[in-house]
């Protein structure tokens, strides 16, 4: 089976498919770190990297943000002196698609 | 009197002195669209400035991440699509000083 780090996203639009409880059950195992948290109604995947300072949480950020470009898809980030929080989801659907794991997993190989 | 924006931040330790209310009375007439808010118990100041799109959020992001770096003393930011939300209090005194007015005022003229 393909690595989700290794996946493509797919174009994704307001009738697409949110990931079905199975499918979350069947990636989190390949998303260490990796939490699904409810917020404002919208389920997303979310984890804080700790960094070793400022300099290091705007590199990562920067990072991640080009990733986002590539793939144009895009993650709310919070960055902080020593951490930086990255959260994915998929706007559209208000809610998780298999494009927000594969990001996930590219995130945590940019880390 | 001197504008915020030109002030020069202090050094802060855990011994400064927070704001009074009456300071932050003074000080905010002088930040337009900035916001006390209270979270953890800990007064802050924020505001979302609206972009037009990730690459403004990034370029914004940066520019207030340089500002951070050259007066040592470093936000919270949180990057979205089409907005960034800068949020500055002082860590050492678990509250507001002057200098996160003053920061506050540099990152309106930077955006």
């Amino acid at each position: 089976m393909q690595a989700l780090s290794s996946a493509r996203c797919e174009a994704c639009d307001a009738h697409a498919k949110p990931a079905t409880a199975q499918e979350v059950n069947h990636y989190m195992p390949q998303l260490p770190g990796w939490q699904v948290i409810r917020h404002d109604g919208i389920d997303k995947l979310s984890q804080t990297f700790k960094t070793q300072g400022y300099t290091r949480s705007m590199s990562f950020t920067n990072a991640v943000a080009k990733l986002a470009e590539s793939s144009d898809h895009h993650p709310q980030m919070i960055v902080d002196y020593g951490a930086v929080t990255v959260i994915w989801w998929s706007h559209k659907i208000a809610g998780l698609h298999k494009n927000d794991f594969i990001m996930a997993a590219k995130t945590s190989e940019v880390f």
